[in-house]
């Protein structure tokens, strides 16, 4: 991460942000851990594989996570360690217009995912993160083609 | 379109257009036209119907097209008139940085196509606008599902 990100790269990875990515949280069925559930959040960029040059000038203003090309060929930037996001939502926050109540939720979900303490701070800590569903998503999931 | 708009906003739409954007001429078929084809330039911004609100937010903020809904659900904001088209160019092009190429691309269109007097500078506007399907397609459509 850059340090001094200007104002005006901040605001363009705001714009990024709410035309073309995604922030949520997963909360994964999994016996290893305490409560039976992996809390996973993520902060993803998409961009066509073909544009893959521009998409790593675009990734490395934040160098906070890393590009994987999924099987459909879309490029992916991933940002899911715990003080990358907080790094990054810190970026955008200021900028961003369409996904502002997922930037407050994700930084609701973080904060009381450190306070767990027992089984019921774990199930709060689940319905939070299953309001994510409800702002992501549409009822119907929407197909589109990708034109870039 | 506000005169006065900020370079904050101006970055944080390019970031947008890059993110999930679409910058495009069409040469349709038309015999009402003087060399049988309407050349149709446009830029398109998309976002699912879920946040119609705020995405008139960021559509107010330019000021030069029109929002549809798509059959699939899909908000398309569409500037196609051809001085709103250079309006909007002339406020993110200092801030692009994946469509660089498309926004250059555009602009000299536009203006070939104002200087278009025979049969075979038409032609040769035909074959510029061909090169748009290089820059926005792979050989292979793909497919996604639109993640907000």
């Amino acid at each position: 991460m850059k340090k001094n990100l200007s104002s005006i790269k901040r605001a363009y990875l705001a714009g990024f942000l709410d035309g073309d990515g995604s922030i949520y949280v997963r909360a994964k069925l999994n016996s290893d851990y305490r409560y039976g559930f992996q809390v996973a959040p993520a902060i993803i960029l998409f961009q066509s594989a073909k544009d893959r040059s521009k998409f790593e000038e675009v990734c490395s203003l934040i160098n906070l996570g890393y590009i994987r090309t999924r099987n459909d060929g879309i490029l992916e930037y991933t940002i899911n360690k715990i003080d990358n996001i907080i790094e990054f939502l810190k970026l955008v926050e200021p900028f961003v217009i369409l996904k502002r109540k997922q930037v407050v939720l994700m930084k609701q979900i973080i904060e009381q995912k450190k306070k767990v303490k027992q089984q019921k701070d774990f199930e709060a800590l689940l319905k939070l993160i299953d309001s994510f569903r409800e702002l992501n998503y549409s009822k119907r999931r929407k197909i589109r083609t990708l034109t870039l």
